[in-house]
């Protein structure tokens, strides 16, 4: 099930009705935002509830999955996703004019967005300010990513091995290599969401094209929590059978630690049948 | 990080140590409950805070991993787990004594424990219940088993396609298909934790000895999560590399779906590195 806020007209945008029909999904429903969520989690007259909610949101979307989450019988949820980042690592051979277009295709997101770079190099750094101050001038966006860049921050690293440290510290949802040697650095990267390497790699081909989902944790998450994948809508269950003659085999281990934690039903349930066996 | 709630002369159960050590843990604290759960959460001056929280317990601790796991920069869990349930799917075949046992064997963990039958024979479930009685005569933690009885139910069933709609809709944590047919039976499961085939494989063993991981949803979330596996452990992120010659390729699909979303400055990282090509 998709659901997608109407725009000013009532209707669905149709570049989203067109991405629907390519992924085969034929049952739309215009609403969005905490509403929305709602709405899958409980059912209402149109609406069926669902067992999982997908897809990122406002702090309002964020906060009402997590809540209906937590209730016995919710839905689940992918993960919690919080306003966008990305974090850029640049040595002295970086490009200043794609690191200041790489910052601001963040920025322009959302006044909440955070923006970083850990620059190997001061003057780099600086370079990289003068380029931001030029490409906002004429951006149509230019406002909502003034608002941004006041959580953005530089820091000068004093190498690699530090640089390292503080991305997986940071835990950036994307991060991006501008350094001569990004496939040796992304080795040492343990905590990110979703990685780009080198100058020609741009984040925005991580939005549409590249082909890695663009569902990534944030604020720190991807310590623990991936991006979403296909294995996101599945689920997997153990299966084991035993023959009576495995059972005569494994059955005593059984019996020996259930005795031991005094769960004598479950020795029991495993001594019934060996001794009809015997 | 190992956590385990002291005995009451003070020491760690000798079997959780030998445990530990089998799987090369040598930090463990003598702290459980809430108690254990708020320490890993927030670190305290002997024991550190964590990234993920696994394991399994009352609904204290299952309380309070939801609400840690729920705050900004809390520590991720592992599932939300409450008590322990077991279904067992029979036919007319089926020996009441195993069955009996099988539901004893879940019935003693707690007293919110919950068993279930679903019998595809009504003379089966008769059977069945004085067996439960009788087995109950002398089982040690009877009284728990009882109070847990409290809220088993035995489901009579019309038939197989009946019986697998039922156990789809319940969820089960474990499911025991104690019929002739289970491996074709099981084709026809989509919601359960862990499931054992056959007369010889009871839940005992699941517990103990097959090798399934024993953490497990519950409350019907089999529809959405799985057990417990060694990807509980892992996360993984996404890499993308473009060479000039790819982003020349690639870059016009993101630059047009840049513009239709209106967000100029994901356009601009491209089309300024295309311009610097050319």
């Amino acid at each position: 099930i998709l659901t997608t806020p109407p725009g000013r007209d009532g209707r669905v945008n149709p570049a989203i009705l067109a991405a629907a029909a390519l992924c085969e999904i034929d049952e739309i429903y215009t609403i969005g935002g905490a509403q929305a969520i709602g709405a899958l989690a409980y059912g209402t007259r149109q609406i069926p509830s669902v067992c999982k909610i997908f897809g990122p949101g406002n702090q309002w979307v964020t906060t009402a999955k997590q809540l209906v989450a937590q209730e016995a019988g919710g839905p689940a949820m992918d993960m919690p996703a919080g306003p966008s980042e990305v974090m850029v690592m640049a040595d002295e051979g970086a490009d200043p004019a794609f690191i200041a277009a790489d910052l601001l295709s963040q920025a322009e997101h959302d006044p909440m967005a955070q923006v970083l770079l850990v620059s190997l190099d001061r003057a780099l750094a600086s370079r990289v300010e003068q380029q931001v101050a030029a490409q906002l001038e004429n951006l149509p966006r230019g406002e909502i990513a003034r608002a941004s860049l006041g959580n953005a921050r530089i820091i000068i690293a004093s190498g690699r091995q530090e640089a390292c440290e503080i991305i997986n510290l940071y835990a950036p949802e994307h991060l991006i290599l501008n350094v001569d040697d990004p496939a040796a650095i992304v080795t040492y990267i343990r905590n990110a969401g979703s990685v780009f390497l080198g100058p020609w790699t741009p984040e925005a081909l991580g939005d549409y094209a590249s082909g890695a989902n663009h569902v990534l944790p944030t604020a720190g998450q991807a310590r623990t929590f991936s991006g979403l994948g296909v294995e996101s809508f599945m689920t997997f269950m153990t299966v084991q059978s035993c023959t009576p003659k495995a059972l005569e085999r494994i059955g005593p281990a059984v019996e020996t630690m259930a005795a031991a934690e005094g769960l004598d039903a479950h020795r029991r349930a495993v001594s019934l049948r060996l001794s009809a066996r015997s």
